[in-house]
């Protein structure tokens, strides 16, 4: 565990709540490696790649009117010299193209590899649990 | 990244899916830190610590009729000297007390720490994604 390395990370979680934000597509995928493997709160069960989490940005940050609600909180950092991970709710939240308001508490899983001197996130895994009353409906009600 | 320590890890998924399979709760616990947090696929957005853990293996085991079906495919690990993370589709699949078949595809994430020369489970997080048609319904339904 390391200090500087936590220190390192919690600076590029923050750039990239900023760029979310912003709906700066660049701004997030800066952050990310190339081969990433995500994890979305959409379908399909995971995305692989940079080009892909484009697309995913590229459809989804044009559904928000104006710029995108995201706060952290709870962020909680293991770093090694060049491995790491992190955890965090993030709220999303914010007034869609159709009028309706979304208001949303995600849990966010994040691994990290340090790459040519830079941390990148390797593997994300963005997810609400889902209540087993039968329903099947995902838990967007909730809060930490 | 170590090879030994990648080794390691994929001997303790394995252990833990054999654990899951035969319900042993005990089994599972042992290969998490106590102050392990976790990102479940019910409610509430977390737990903390193993007692909770328990708890919920407690009411969740005794749900299905004989073994737990329990498969790990794809899994990815990514591990430094002390902290690693890893990231797998996880099928767990059987019949319910109530009689209904359970088959599902969950994305696991993993967060480990190597503490006392042990590798221990600090962070878990599954889920599926959710439906954005407007149903909110969870994606019980996907195949890697």
């Amino acid at each position: 565990m390391t200090g500087e390395a936590e220190a390192e990370i919690r600076k590029l979680i923050d750039d990239w709540a900023t760029a979310v934000r912003a709906k700066d597509i660049d701004g997030v995928i800066a952050h990310f490696a190339a081969d990433v493997v995500g994890f979305d709160l959409a379908p399909p069960l995971h995305y692989a790649g940079t080009d892909a989490l484009r697309q995913s940005l590229e459809a989804w940050f044009p559904t928000f009117r104006g710029p995108v609600g995201y706060e952290i909180r709870n962020l909680h950092v293991t770093a090694a010299h060049d491995v790491a991970f992190c955890c965090s709710f993030n709220r999303i939240s914010g007034t869609r193209t159709d009028g309706e308001a979304t208001d949303v508490w995600v849990r966010s899983t994040v691994g990290l590899r340090k790459l040519d001197g830079r941390w990148k996130v390797t593997h994300e895994h963005a997810s609400v649990p889902f209540y087993m009353d039968g329903s099947y409906r995902a838990a967007v009600d909730l809060e930490p």
